[in-house]
């Protein structure tokens, strides 16, 4: 149960540079390709010769060329040629609405009338040359909702990600969850806190003292389709907490583009974007280190829930104050999917 | 197909001295671990929160707490407690009986009222401190009776165990079966015969000359639901046999628990229990390494047989002579499965 | 759907030089050993007795004793004896008629009565000295009818194996396709074009030059069931091409056994035929070693091509000219299927 007249993240330039990339998205084989004069393509990821998958094939002068006896497709899903043949008659393929925006790949499944690139959400980290970027990816066993759970409700820090960014203070804090327009926004404030080791590495990171009390912040804002962008940070104690001075606090904010791939498994795009040191790689580099170990810690969690979940489909889950970022945000999706239900 | 009213093998004390144990046990996912005071516990492998293992979590003062966000389960299946919430309306979940007794952990999967502790047999070696146990586990994709079968036909030994426990005399000797209250009893005798290689490290272990004739015995009793104790053994010929004195023989107890993990797998916890050297560790590695090494040689021939049974579920099974063990061990567990058909 | 009164090419003889061999063969589990006298047989997989698997005995003497309880079980599906019992009233079990020839392990699994040996074609290059071969197997997800139209549309090499016998001329140069009798033939001629670098390598086996321009020829026979025989080769232009005498050229015979597993994998039996250098088994080895290869890369491509057309059963596959080797290939096929199904 995924909405599709949406855009997700399908991939990152870099998994389409050498060669076209095969992956699925809302239940759909693409492939993914630069096309004429580089633009980003996606097109059904079966032959319409005979069924051979596209991907394995290669780009020629922005054309896409199966790998099995060489049809060229273009881009709107038509076949161009095929060696010693007439291709008119050729059945077409579907072709998919993309996008290259923000250092990613866009792709919307649903209805390709409806595809209005101005619908993907403006992100500021993403073209302000002060911020800097790094991030991965995972393949997840279980539906991309459970992944939007996880990150509407980040008590699930202090026992998944103890040893790093989990602290006891986290439970104790009260959570705070508002819809405000599109997005549904739950935060928590923790003052007078000794930072978590993650955080004292940030600290360091940015030249501050780590040894110190500090104020601590976490805002999730959750945009449908799926879509979770958290504001994290920490601040010496009595500076402001999140309105403190730079000098004052480490921040960053994580990056999760959830996208589903079937009913059950999901690709996880994470990342950090950070607005200081925006030019130092290496540390972009270790930051992303970092969070990798980290997030690797939810998988095993979420795709046994999913399980247990699966075996027992008749169990009703609890919805309690901590979970209400995740049940706003479910009713969100709901709301999509209504609209796409045929009438 | 397997009784739920009875007492199962469901793991170790090593298998939870340090974190929770999950394991499906007569397809229930369960969670295994010492709750208050030391006592093992069993509850549901399922937070009633938002489904998550409970496995994963951790044991703090003898209560389970989940490790997705902090649930803390009572071994009564009772929620205890949860950061910043009230947990009395919270829904139980399904706790086991659950007895830790002869160095194994054992469950009750059926009803609860009915698990009376006084229903595990006595184990006399486990609790003798003149013998000595050393055992494994291994997971097998078969359905647990036909390890019952395997054990309570041990003419598979020639052809099996060709090259430690097998000799040709098994199958020439004639086997005795019969129902003794509630057990059923196989055995064989082999006299003025030479060892195989097992039996001859046995011997030279206990002191005895390895190249002399000896008369062998193997004596399998099957209790219900699926335990099988096998007395083996060989004494020098002609000093008694099965009856002879400590002196001349070399014996041991073959400890065989079959829990059913689904309908067609099963945990094999194996063993061997002897009343020779007790106190000698390096000889109970030594034993337990070769019997680990034979007990391995089954699982292919086993797996492939119930993919076999699988493929034709018509087809009947013979059930010979050397079969009976079986075929008896079988009608007691039909018996304990009539009595808990409801009416 | 598979032909199943047809012989299949079920194993080479070094696979059952020192145990039974179990196989699977137009969806029947057949275990393949030497009987009497060394005389090949096949029965099914599974004991009378208890259904163990009859390919993890071993044979004695000519025949197949169980691996499990010592059962002898016939060439003929009857069992001959097993210790200890009485075995004139066992059930029989299913013997497929088998032949030893060219090389190769035949197995008829469809009715008995119908096998007659005198069915399989013969194998000019399998008898006479002056030829030899090497070859290998390979496991492949797919219906055996994807391997088929691979093989009868060698346009693909110019794409598959675009790096040793692919060039853009195969797709260039016209294609024939004609039904002779029994046989789909389906032939390709190329003038007066540089050889591909396996084609290159082939002329200096051959003590030939490789750098100047050749004619080159594909020429393949489908027979049913499942059999492609290609004559594939170069010679210097103008020398005569397909005619050319020996000292002009360098060719052989592409051998393609492809034996259906499941609806959905089979066996591919693949190897090479020369009748130059035959006593040279180092360029043997060498050839099958590149062969192997080259139609390793097959594999990917095809398993891939099932799966999409798994998922879309609906979507009808193209029928072009150069896909006519195929297409009367299947016809043949289906006109087998016609004559088994029962009126």
């Amino acid at each position: 149960m995924y909405p599709k007249n949406t855009w997700y993240v399908a991939c990152t330039p870099d998994e389409i540079a050498t060669k076209p990339l095969g992956r699925q998205i809302c239940g759909e084989k693409i492939v993914f390709y630069r096309g004429p004069e580089g633009k980003v393509a996606a097109v059904e990821d079966f032959c319409p010769h005979r069924g051979a998958p596209l991907s394995l094939g290669f780009v020629r002068e922005g054309q896409l060329v199966c790998g099995y006896h060489g049809l060229e497709m273009g881009c709107d899903g038509k076949v161009i040629s095929m060696p010693g043949q007439r291709v008119r008659g050729f059945p077409c393929i579907r072709s998919y609405p993309v996008e290259e925006r923000y250092g990613f790949i866009w792709v919307w499944t649903g209805e390709a009338d409806k595809a209005d690139p101005a619908l993907i959400h403006h992100l500021e980290w993403a073209v302000n040359p002060e911020w800097a970027y790094g991030g991965g990816l995972y393949h997840i066993n279980c539906d991309y909702r459970l992944m939007v759970d996880n990150l509407m409700d980040l008590t699930h820090e202090t026992y998944v990600h103890a040893s790093s960014i989990g602290q006891k203070e986290i439970d104790e804090a009260p959570v705070n969850t508002k819809v405000e327009g599109e997005q549904v926004v739950t935060s928590r404030y923790m003052e007078n806190i000794m930072a978590p080791p993650f955080w004292r590495a940030a600290l360091r990171g940015n030249g501050l003292a780590d040894d110190v009390p500090v104020d601590r912040w976490q805002i999730c804002r959750f945009s449908p389709p799926s879509h979770v962008m958290i504001e994290v940070g920490v601040a010496h104690a009595g500076k402001g907490g999140y309105h403190a001075e730079p000098q004052h606090k480490a921040s960053s904010i994580v990056v999760d583009f959830i996208t589903p791939e079937t009913e059950t498994s999901h690709w996880y795009f994470w990342g950090m974007a950070r607005n200081f040191k925006p030019e130092d790689a290496e540390l972009t580099a270790t930051i992303r280190e970092g969070q990798g170990k980290i997030f690797s810690e939810d998988r095993e969690m979420l795709e046994l829930q999913q399980a247990n979940i699966t075996r027992h489909p008749e169990r009703k889950l609890l919805m309690l104050n901590i979970d209400a970022g995740g049940v706003q945000s479910r009713r969100m999706i709901d709301q999509l999917l209504a609209q796409e239900k045929p009438a």
